[in-house]
């Protein structure tokens, strides 16, 4: 699979069948009182309870299990401080496969924790995003290791889809489906199998402010990346793809931008009404729809919760 | 129904059938990673889930549906300065009877909002066991409501038993049902449902080393209220009633306690393993594991996860 293809719906279900032994069937929850306060009925995809604690795994899982023979036997490679390098790791542990990770030193340490207890190598870089790249490509030179994208690479957007996928299936008649957009990989595959499952669907993208690179791109029909963007919703960090953008000009109806106020208090309204945890990406969607950026009422909408993983330590509340 | 009849299993499946449209029936979940730290595959019945955040909501709804017309005609009243009092006036609502909630002045102000949002009519007192008491004791005269005691009463155990007939239907063959004991109503009637429905089945209590008195109580075979105790576990504050020690003197193998610091790392485990929300007193049981105050080794457990109302803004990590 090259990184140039659109997937089709049906490279998704193909990703989904592949991958349904290993990944968790999350559930998808609603709360009343969110609904109230919202005054449309929202149907939460919880991939906060996915393996590693996010949608990345499926991605992840889905772009090691597809690699062949020949483009495996070296292993896999990535460079990630977050979610992905522990969805890679996993995944590359249940093919039996090396995972070479680079990270920057700076990672935290519950993140370098996880990786290593996936049986990863982890490589130190600094943390600039050419040290990343130009470390990975010392490994993936010396290794022979296959590199898979965190996002811009069509076996890891079919893997993301198919969050997307259950969703549907289990709620029909949605009038709306939300993601969240840092690099893309989650947003777009979620809305070509919206769009491929539920033609009538909206897809709204929700970014925050501080970072709102796709919402810029997205405007402008140019590829606009975010310089050193600074925002609570660390997931959200990174910029579209070249891949990703073209999917997201495609099948995206609207992106909208949440400040970081309003990020908290509706990640602050899921952790105390809903009672699950959630990162701060998870909660740019419901933050969109508290500040009215968009007119939802009465509809019904679903919502990725994109991962759980947060510092304890270090909340914002 | 009096305040000393200890309840069959029959009168747990009435309890059962009664509340049944109006609890949530809540998840039974289980983490890979908890079960490998602690050598035992633990089932969490996941009452942090229910209506108002905690199983208090499964007695209240029984007690007050389980009125005559005449008890109930004049409304219900309690004192309580947390979940009971939100239970209780959620299931005066959908029986349309007035509830009367004395509360201490200085509960959280997210109790009495929550308190507020169901109609209850709230009655402030000195935070203290007496003036809580004689509040009341002046209410329940000058309005005629029906006393629901939070614990130690028929109705309210029978309600709170249902979280365990769900785990055991849900889970055959568990060895262990562990709960945290405060008042004894959750314990209680775990312990009788458990008891009944695979009698081999051993019933462990957990309980901060801080507020021991149903430890104390156990050992002696007399009532040994606690005096002021201050531990974390919120909800674990109260001493056993009459009734439900009788019951735990007949039904309830052993109780172990904890230290303060094991719940704060047994909640945060959760917390980060789980994604779940819960409150420290849900912690207490798998405190226990993890500090080796049983022998877990291979067994099958159950663990009732009390609730999961927690004050975000004060956090013990």
């Amino acid at each position: 699979m090259t990184i140039d293809i659109i997937p089709t719906i049906a490279d998704i279900f193909e990703a989904h069948a592949r991958i349904k032994p290993y990944i968790h069937r999350t559930p998808v929850l609603c709360s009343s009182s969110i609904n109230s306060f919202s005054g449309c009925s929202i149907f939460f995809k919880c991939e906060n309870f996915q393996k590693v604690g996010a949608f990345k795994f499926r991605g992840a899982c889905n772009s090691v299990l597809s690699l062949s023979e020949d483009e495996a036997k070296f292993g896999v490679a990535t460079h990630s401080s977050g979610n992905h390098a522990a969805a890679l790791a996993l995944a590359a542990r249940i093919r039996g496969l090396k995972a070479y990770i680079v990270m920057p030193e700076n990672s935290s340490e519950i993140k370098k924790l996880a990786v290593k207890s996936y049986g990863a190598i982890i490589t130190y870089c600094e943390p600039t995003l050419e040290a990343r790249e130009s470390t990975l490509k010392k490994v993936v030179s010396e290794t022979g290791a296959s590199f898979i994208h965190p996002y811009n690479y069509s076996g890891t957007i079919c893997g993301q889809a198919t969050a997307a996928v259950e969703l549907i299936q289990e709620v029909p008649g949605l009038d709306i489906i939300m993601a969240p957009v840092g690099g893309g990989g989650l947003l777009s595959g979620t809305a070509i199998a919206a769009k491929a499952l539920q033609p009538g669907i909206r897809i709204i993208a929700a970014e925050p402010e501080n970072a709102d690179d796709a919402y810029r791109s997205f405007l402008s029909g140019k590829l606009m990346p975010s310089i050193n963007p600074q925002t609570i919703a660390d997931g959200l960090l990174t910029s579209l793809g070249t891949l990703t953008f073209r999917i997201i000009l495609d099948y995206v109806d609207e992106i909208v931008t949440v400040s970081e106020t309003s990020i908290i208090n509706a990640m602050r309204m899921i952790w105390e009404r809903m009672k699950i945890i959630i990162e701060p990406s998870s909660a740019v969607p419901l933050a969109a729809i508290l500040s009215h950026k968009l007119e939802p009422a009465g509809k019904k909408i679903g919502i990725i919760i994109s991962g759980g993983n947060v510092d304890l330590g270090n909340l914002p509340f």
